[in-house]
């Protein structure tokens, strides 16, 4: 199973991280971490980095395709080369994925068009714009198209992708081996289950970043 | 909060990420990555990588320690120099923490003896050698030392970090702002729940890979 990341300067880190150390388990798997220009590729916090061993454009077809979020998808979105590249790779592979707003980017490749799908909590409604659906689902799989709701999903959605690659007896020992047996302290990891109030804070800090960005 | 993880060949990526994308968002966090020489650090999957920023012999001091696992602690627990630079550090910490095999560098140098503490469930008993006493727990608190089990535990050992850090209403802005609401498709995150067969087969391939590497 060929499978490949794309990187780009200000995505989420756990977005890739979370699927990759899901996905390389599976027997056999070869993943490829590619990027516009191969090195280093800063996240969205600024303060930490992954690296790029591949050009983008040297890769042209996946078995699967890793779509990471991050607040530079809000831009990327308009990125011509990074769009297209998507779309094409798109058309070759068995299973094309995103984890959080990695979804707008396959959205703006056309990728998502009559799916339903979903994206961070906070950007959903914007899934609308490329025709898709929104849905409140934690995974989502249409057809050939995954998506996962924001950040930490991606370890969900991959072990869900790894039960339909490889069969459910090498996912749960995936999931064994890393040992992913969730146990968060609170209940605080949805607007439908978060305090109110908590979920007021996160929208309005949401909403300060976006008016510093523009 | 100053928060330092440093970073090694042959981690695991996402004992480093997952804390890292909690930690990074409490309010004013400084968070360095470094290594014993700074740039690209694989993983021990060979796939993937990351970059520390800084020396790790410049880093005198943290308020926050926190040790990733990898099957590269096998060996590191005889690291001198690494070994050394976590018991001066944690000297100086306010909270000193692991994730997965992290535990045993940890161990190593002398900051679990006479201490609950946890570690990947497949090394468990290795605890031992350095004066602590296993425990089955995800997070282990004592003291000012918190362990974590295998891997994707880190999630959890940050939020409960955060949440003593900062209060619980900002561990809550932080779970949701990652939409930490777990739902892996199957329950086989620990030995306790996945089936027999599997936990067989994740321990004959960590055994096998034991006898290969030695």
């Amino acid at each position: 199973v060929r499978v490949v990341i794309p990187l780009f300067d200000g995505m989420t880190m756990l977005d890739a991280v979370g699927p990759y150390e899901v996905l390389s388990r599976i027997p056999e798997a070869e993943i490829i971490v590619a990027a516009k220009i191969p090195g280093e590729v800063r996240n969205d916090m600024r303060s930490f980095a992954l690296v790029a061993d591949r050009w983008l454009d040297d890769i042209r077809d996946a078995d699967v395709l890793v779509v990471p979020g991050g607040t530079a998808t809000r831009a990327l979105v308009y990125d011509q080369q990074l769009v297209e590249w998507i779309r094409a790779i798109h058309h070759t592979t068995t299973w094309t994925t995103s984890v959080c707003t990695g979804s707008l980017l396959l959205g703006a490749a056309g990728a998502l068009e009559g799916l339903q799908a979903t994206t961070h909590w906070l950007e959903l409604d914007r899934l609308r714009e490329f025709g898709a659906t929104p849905s409140n689902e934690r995974v989502v799989v249409q057809g050939k198209v995954i998506t996962a709701a924001g950040v930490s999903a991606g370890i969900d959605m991959a072990l869900t992708l790894a039960a339909l690659l490889a069969g459910d007896q090498v996912a749960q020992a995936i999931q064994l081996s890393i040992e992913y047996d969730p146990q968060p302290p609170f209940r605080a990891g949805s607007p439908a289950t978060a305090p109110p109030d908590v979920v007021d804070v996160v929208r309005r800090i949401a909403l300060q970043r976006q008016g510093a960005a523009t």
